[in-house]
């Protein structure tokens, strides 16, 4: 019986197993200067923060920690993402992780929280868009220099995830109870269980990234090429592509990897469901 | 800053990540009912044991611990010899890692360690060989129930390694002062950091192989098909089948895979040299 540090440690291990997963590193892919490897060492250090989450540390405490751990490696940032979604999740699941107890967790977040959010990224380069002016002195890029903005306007974590909707689909699970999270949960329960978990979390992920277009792509490439990036995901799927045509997923796969397209978003996302999957022992490992 | 169990952890996924690794589970490969997955949870839940050798606890008690969390999967025994290897060596980091260390740390186990290591065998099944006669009393498939002939002959876990020399080559490494562990630090220092570690990784596994006949394969097959698999290994590489050919390297790995050869004492001997070469610094992640 596996802790829930323990089982989000493995969701984020099984995440970046998981292929073909396009424009991602996976199984079978490194990028030029972000390789499998760093993966696994993100998620061995972001362990010391989950470990906090689960015995109940505030969550901006834990999720700081865990980002510090999982940026103890040469490839930057991992699993910056993934970690904003596990560490209320693994905090609900000391209960009972049903999408109320998240909600929950999210919503009674404090200004200390917020500013742990905020030294975190003192830790990582994390990429973001440009703030709205009103919000520039709250930029998170500032890091732990932004905390004196975010107390004087009294802004508790929740408050900032709300802020960064749209536009971010990280944050948009705080504000959805977790919503796509939890559907790929029960998608990961819906697949063949004597297949391999990389390739049932291969074909979550796929799902999900043609279902929205990813916001990390969107930030970085515009809107333009995320929902591109989603259409052909549809296309694919909608041919049936996983089962009667996995060449022209690999070479989907290959092409976005080759663009520097990496839908990052989509992949926190499908951590976050393989977390609860594990947790409700709709998948088993 | 990763902590020695850390290292340890890493050191696990690392190992079976490395690809292609003849005959075992690697990045590319599962195996028909042992698939990366089940690697992926050994090495979690291994944690908490190496958690202990590191907190300076019995190596006979973060033993057990190791493995009864490693065969917390569906996939049974994953990693009981490399876990042989590394709590030892993970206890001398708490030191300075030396093989005067880790020898130390080996002759001073107790009978205590030794009933340690027989209880381990009650958390999964691991493939051994029958014991002569006059051990028949000592087999460790009776796993708990043989302490009392244990305790009787007043048998440290020292010295039940030394019994099982010749036929046991993780059993050796604590006879030799880890030779072979140590050996393929070094290997793995000397390989080009500008490649994946998943790369350099099963160089040195092929490099290993090829240097002495697995017992795993040996203690299954017989020492024939251990002795060949080798000699293919060695042949490969004074081809430099790794660079100039490696169709070849690959087809190998799918014929050990196919025939159900898995070199699995190798496999540990490379875990533990990739932890002693991260804790020293040889290799970065």
């Amino acid at each position: 019986m596996r802790t829930p540090a323990q089982q989000a440690e493995l969701a984020l291990l099984l995440e970046v197993a998981g292929t073909p997963k396009p424009g991602n590193v996976d199984r079978h892919r490194d990028l030029e200067e972000l390789r499998f490897e760093h993966f696994l060492a993100g998620a061995v250090g972001a362990r010391t923060g989950l470990d906090l989450a689960a015995d109940g540390e505030p969550v901006g405490t834990a999720f700081e920690r865990a980002v510090k751990g999982m940026a103890a490696q040469g490839g930057d940032n991992t699993q910056f993402g993934a970690l904003l979604l596990l560490t209320p999740l693994v905090r609900a699941a000391r209960d009972d992780l049903t999408r109320a107890t998240v909600s929950s967790v999210c919503e009674n977040t404090t200004v200390a929280d917020a500013a742990g959010f905020y030294r975190a990224f003192d830790h990582v380069d994390v990429f973001v868009d440009e703030p709205p002016a009103d919000m520039e002195p709250l930029d998170v890029r500032r890091g732990s220099d932004a905390i004196p903005a975010l107390e004087e306007r009294e802004l508790t974590l929740f408050d900032v995830m709300e802020r960064s909707v749209p536009g971010d689909d990280v944050a948009r699970e705080w504000l959805t109870d977790f919503e796509r999270s939890f559907g790929a949960a029960e998608r990961l329960a819906d697949t063949d269980e004597t297949e391999p978990l990389s390739k049932r979390t291969a074909d979550v992920f796929l799902e999900l990234l043609a279902e929205r277009p990813d916001t990390l792509v969107a930030n970085r490439r515009g809107e333009d090429v995320a929902t591109s990036v989603s259409e052909r995901a549809a296309q694919l799927l909608a041919d049936d592509g996983l089962e009667s045509d996995p060449d022209a997923l690999e070479a989907f796969a290959d092409d976005l990897v080759s663009r520097g397209i990496n839908p990052g978003t989509t992949a926190d996302v499908t951590a976050a469901g393989l977390f609860i999957a594990l947790e409700r022992e709709a998948i088993s490992v």
